[in-house]
């Protein structure tokens, strides 16, 4: 007796997912076959949809339905700043904030050497380019404070300066309301090395 | 600036699957759209294959793809005993025991009140009838030894024993090759409380 072939093909696949090992998928297997056949219908709608539909924005490598996408069509944001972040995401938490009214650019990833994420496996090439569009004159790089958002953000703030931009990083340190006391030493040590001027 | 539709659709759609909470729903999504189109292709595939194909088995309730499961269309296998699991998983673990020559018959659950799983939830009707089909004489109840598995089991019992059935339970104890200094508590006091003769 083993498993009915369907339902092993089911299990097999769900472990494509991130996360998500032997135990976990056949749990999943379970629930959807079992549980929840109206959600398995949705879901696997839900991907063939996302598959036809989500393209990457011509112009800031976001996932979007339309070849640009609503940020880079508005044109009454800054045209001079250019953000770049890791993922989509970080670009919706950053407009979340509403601090920001440049444009921006997604790189669909970070360098990680060990992971096997060379130069060549993130946007690098469409960044270049878009930043050098002639209206760019600061680009901001809002990559996480990573190991590899790090090493990503040295690697990208040689190679824009090199083309003569003006390069930026967003800034490290306390979170705002936080105290010092339960601050771990890492980003203390940072709040007080990256300190400023009192205006 | 917002999610683009089909990618909040499948966000949506992830979160139905036990133990993915909104950020690796995100996660999954990015990875499906972004790392692996032929895996998210494959995967709605294999989901609508899946509900598509598999069945219960009419006369153990175990997923087949078949009106009866091989197991149960297996000439050679006892006619006498019947052992209840909670899911299919239980199943093809005793089978790869090859400990046991009965059939089986799969609960797809257990009574777990508490999560509002109560008789009416699990497979009991149908697993009543097929205890008393005449053929069967002894019934081993085989779910897990869990505060549900075992109320299930008790409540089982009191059921087949009164239409007259042998009922018995599976049994717990040390496992094989395993050490007195390191089971845990609970499985070594009942293990000294079900101990047997020696022969
Ligand atoms: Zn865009
Ligand atoms: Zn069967």
């Amino acid at each position: 007796m083993s498993t009915p072939p369907s339902l092993q093909a089911l299990i097999n696949a769900l472990k494509v997912l991130p996360g998500v090992g032997p135990k976990s998928a056949q749990r999943m297997a379970f629930h959807l076959v079992q549980r929840d056949p109206a959600g398995a219908v949705q879901l696997a709608q839900a991907i063939i949809d996302a598959q036809g539909r989500l393209q990457h924005c011509r112009l800031c490598n976001t996932f979007a339905e339309t070849d640009v996408c609503e940020i880079c069509q508005d044109e009454q944001r800054n045209h001079s700043q250019l953000c770049v972040v890791e993922m989509p995401t970080d670009l919706w938490a950053i407009e979340a904030t509403r601090a920001f009214e440049g444009r921006y650019f997604v790189l669909m990833g970070r360098l990680s050497p060990l992971d096997g994420v060379g130069v060549n496996d993130i946007a690098l090439r469409p960044l270049i380019s878009r930043a050098l569009d002639g209206e760019i004159e600061e680009v901001i790089l809002a990559t996480n404070f990573t190991t590899e958002g790090e090493a990503t953000a040295y690697y990208l703030s040689e190679l824009l300066r090199a083309r003569g931009l003006k390069v930026s990083r967003i800034a490290r340190g306390l979170p705002v309301g936080g105290e010092l006391e339960h601050a771990d030493p890492a980003t203390l040590a940072q709040a007080v090395i990256e300190r400023r001027d009192k205006p």
